[in-house]
């Protein structure tokens, strides 16, 4: 049961988003332009995908189960990746995972941040520039990795609901692919 | 010295800021929605001191020289705790801090938010609605100290900069108090 009263039948983070309306909306403001690089930030290398992956390893670190399964779902629908096997290896080792050696970077960079900004080492950063990340790929993996440390707290801090069911974060993830992350449900099952 | 090539002279938060504006106007509509409590959310039991307390509390949690400078420097001016005595006493041990039982309580909240959000209890949310809390200050307080390890993580993740002199975070506080958070900087000393 959720810390305090949320608006039923909402998954997640979208309980408190509806709860607190004039907060989601620079939350989705921001997780947008993180995520949705294409639309946003065209001159970036990392892709949309590679975004997602981030985001949901962070959130595995984290132990947060809506996060890492809508993002994982997300990741699958940009990258491919049918059976999950991709994502499922990125969360579980990704040194062994079919990813870019850049990623993989990045990846030790946003674990680092999960433990703590100071965590990050300059030989992690001359690691990832050697693989050809630019400064904003470390930017933005340093932001998406802190905004993920944000999004699992403020999920888990609330006790808030997830379903089970895999189809429902599935037919979420297509959604978002299309419109975009939102607190509102137009699109949602109904 | 920075991980990424910032903008010279800005301190802390503000060189990512510049350096990536599209990030920037949501983490600070947020930050103003959250801390600025008078100006949006008439409704919340919790003032602009208070939350600039917890901001600080989970910011020295993260051990963020920066946050904690800053936002300590914007309570000490809601609070009018001239001598730093106060903000000091709450980061040290807020047990014995001449605050109310209320906001003691949500600082425990925030402490464990600050450590994972599966580390909040049922009983440290028992204990703060004792206190008055009401369903709007326990979201606040979450999503404040959720909202802290994202920050303390982009400023210290980043390896910026932060200047020592307490006499420039004053003189910041006064216009973040006056005009709000942004990362522009109109109103810096020249």
């Amino acid at each position: 049961m959720p810390h305090i009263e949320l608006p039923a039948g909402l998954p997640g983070i979208r309980g408190p988003m509806a709860f607190s309306p004039e907060t989601a909306r620079p939350l989705n403001d921001l997780v947008n332009v993180l995520l949705r690089s294409n639309a946003h930030q065209p001159e970036s290398g990392l892709t949309e995908g590679e975004r997602e992956l981030i985001a949901t390893y962070v959130s595995s670190l984290n132990d947060c189960f809506f996060c890492q399964t809508i993002h994982g779902a997300v990741a699958r629908h940009h990258l491919g990746d049918d059976t999950g096997a991709l994502v499922e290896a990125v969360t579980c080792n990704y040194q062994d995972a079919a990813i870019s050696p850049k990623l993989k970077a990045l990846l030790a960079i946003a674990g680092s941040v999960q433990q703590g900004g100071k965590s990050v080492t300059p030989a992690q950063i001359e690691a990832a520039r050697l693989q050809g990340a630019t400064d904003h790929d470390i930017h933005d993996t340093v932001l998406i990795a802190a905004a993920f440390c944000l999004f699992n707290r403020y999920v888990d801090g609330l006790a808030t609901w997830a379903p089970e069911d895999p189809v429902l974060y599935t037919y979420r993830a297509q959604k978002v692919a299309e419109y975009g992350y939102t607190h509102e449900d137009h699109y949602m099952p109904t």
